[in-house]
């Protein structure tokens, strides 16, 4: 039987096939979202990966659903899988705000999923590391944002020769919009064109423009000119500040197509352009009151980094590390009728905090050592018993061969000085 | 806009409202239960949270349908979220066995679903910690796993005075009922007699019983006599020879009702009867081959531990640690010409592995001093300007109220001593 097409399974390394994705490198990869935000004194919160469809169309119009992974449950609800955090966020923070000082700062590690009839072969499925602010209007809460995304970035080994965080401003882009006379109904498609500008042919690019009265010369000038606003300037002397000024970059090509964006907007990239986006966010004031339908009012930020494409890049980059089972111990059993003493000594080794391992069933000695070996156990463990009848341990390490000998009792103790 | 019926937000604690579940809680006991079965040797998988509905019915038959959470997606397959982990593990593992040595021991922490369209109230999802060993048929491996099962429940600060497992076979009961003149056909019916046993009434019992050519003071005798087979027997030596004899009991009324399950079956219960079974699980030595339409032919055990009953317990038990935001510094700025040298500060502790906060806006210094407090920060720092112009940090210690000095690039090593 197979699984369904889109989803991954997540294997155990070494893997026998060349994924980038396994249980481990999944593990690995969220152990330091949640290392890096925890540090910047983000909390977690998570919610049902299952919504009303009502919750991602009231945030994304109708349109959105094409894209959705929704169905209709067996009580004739309508319901999605879900797309993205923020909306959830947005229902948990509105339902709850008055029990939590502001600015909340929160993070999640969500599965997200997607189901676009038409493209194959395309992953239905990504984690992604989440992580807003609610509650602060000021700028300062960007550069808090954004800062946090530039240290879990290079909590990966990750430098600024790797990648750059692109700013922008939906504010910048509003007033050139303004000062150049353009009409209200006209605005969130001058953004989409903006957004598509870097992936579009020039002149179909300007010829959209000219429907609703701008020029792609003047669009160019604008970008190239970079001139930052108030807020960016702000986020830039506070990155600076904290010595990450080498990973961003004021950047107006940046837009992000979504309507919902209302002030400093982002996106992190690889420096070489080989991947799609590392991560994306931006400011939403608005949101909160949308899907709270008004009862609670509060300004808000938060980015998305993926899984696919951070582990690709890792990869790429050579910053994954090799995964495997990290064993302390493996206890060889010589002799059956020493397996309830092994079994004694592998019980206290674990509960002093040492991985250990054993064969189940009787095998020669040195078939428990090769499995010892495959398992990349750093010692073996051996109880032997001695003339007078008493037990001893013989401990081998397995890097440099020496071996050491003590009563069982010491054993954990021994081992996990020789492990530390 | 309000979450779906039966699913759970997780929020930081401190709670608003007394739930027994947390995002703090939900992180607590996955990292235990992850550290505990990394002690014995098991590795991390995971599947996706949707299969195809076949392969649940495949396991289960087409009963099962009722009580899962089913629909059909816009490919008008037929899918289910996931009801157990078993199935996807068996898929999982038939796929790739080859590429793995024997006794393949894995474990995963998912979250499943189910939806009974009768039972309002009543929870839609929770998270389990599963646990599984294949490859082995020797019963060596049922104690392996066994082992495990006490041990993570120990690691909670439970002990042999707040639960057991009740420890029961197939063979035994299939034994006895063959000895008995059973026929074939009714078999698993009277596997789902005996299940019954504890919540039904006797006479009802009785006459179910006799039905199929059984009465119930022999069925009552052998449970009460409690022989174990050599199996258990052998079972029950390996846990005392681990020092965990006292954690299990030989208990015939334990049967577990579902069809696929074929050696030694096992249950965790709190010794006062408060709750549901802790945890749950046995032999089901058919099953991959079953999944695997005959290719992979593989015996395996397992069990599963869900994380409601485990929190309840934990909760009445009062072993569910006070959770919170446990922040190592809270850096306070005295005045905003001292901002962007106080950034520089807050990196360089985030950088060193201190989680450290501070006030995105300008605040008088008792309301940051209250904040840091709030936030259960252990120290306070303040840059402050020397005559001279140059910078120094005044860090206090909140418990103590002690209060050193250092220069700003000392801090970070001064404080993470004082933390250690």
């Amino acid at each position: 039987m197979e699984r369904l097409p889109g989803f991954r399974d997540f294997y155990p390394e070494p893997l026998p096939q060349a994924e980038p994705w396994s249980a481990d490198a999944r593990q690995y990869i969220f152990k330091k979202w949640r290392a890096a935000a925890e540090l910047s004194g983000f909390r977690e919160y998570d919610g049902p990966p299952l919504e009303p469809l009502e919750l991602f169309t009231t945030k994304s119009g109708t349109e959105i659903v094409g894209q959705l992974y929704n169905f209709t449950d067996k009580g004739d609800r309508q319901i999605s899988l879900r797309p993205e955090m923020t909306p959830t966020l947005a229902r948990m923070v509105a339902s709850r705000e008055r029990s939590y000082k502001k600015p909340i700062k929160w993070f999640a590690i969500p599965q997200l999923f997607r189901y676009e009839r038409q493209q194959r072969g395309r992953l239905r499925e990504h984690f992604q590391f989440n992580a807003d602010i609610v509650g602060e209007a000021d700028a300062a809460a960007d550069s808090e944002l954004i800062a946090l995304l530039i240290n879990s970035l290079r909590s990966f080994g990750l430098t600024e020769a790797d990648f750059v965080i692109r700013l922008s401003s939906r504010n910048a882009w509003h007033d050139f919009f303004v000062s150049r006379g353009g009409l209200p109904d006209a605005e969130y498609e001058f953004y989409q064109i903006i957004d598509k500008l870097e992936r579009e042919e020039p002149a179909k690019t300007a010829e959209k423009l000219q429907k609703i009265g701008f020029d792609l010369p003047s669009v160019q000038e604008f970008i190239d000119r970079g001139e930052p606003t108030v807020e960016l300037a702000g986020v830039m002397g506070d990155l600076q500040a904290r010595g990450l000024g080498a990973y961003a970059k004021i950047d107006y090509q940046v837009i992000r197509g979504l309507a919902y964006y209302t002030g400093i907007v982002f996106e992190a990239f690889d420096r070489k352009g080989e991947f799609r986006a590392i991560a994306g966010g931006g400011r939403y004031n608005n949101l909160i009151k949308l899907i709270s339908a008004g009862k609670v009012d509060l300004p808000a930020l938060g980015f998305g980094m993926g899984d696919v494409v951070l582990l690709e890049l890792l990869k790429a980059r050579a910053l994954l590390p090799a995964f495997g089972q990290n064993l302390g111990a493996f206890c060889i059993i010589e002799s059956e009728d020493l397996r309830l003493d092994s079994l004694s000594l592998v019980q206290s080794l674990r509960e002093s905090g040492i991985s250990t391992e054993y064969t189940l069933v009787p095998a020669k000695s040195d078939k428990q050592f090769k499995r010892a070996q495959e398992l990349g156990a750093t010692h073996t463990l051996r109880l032997v018993r001695k003339d007078g009848g008493s037990l001893e341990v013989r401990i081998k390490n397995l890097a440099t061969r020496e071996e050491t000998t003590c009563e069982p009792a010491a054993a954990p103790c021994i081992l996990r000085a020789a492990l530390a």
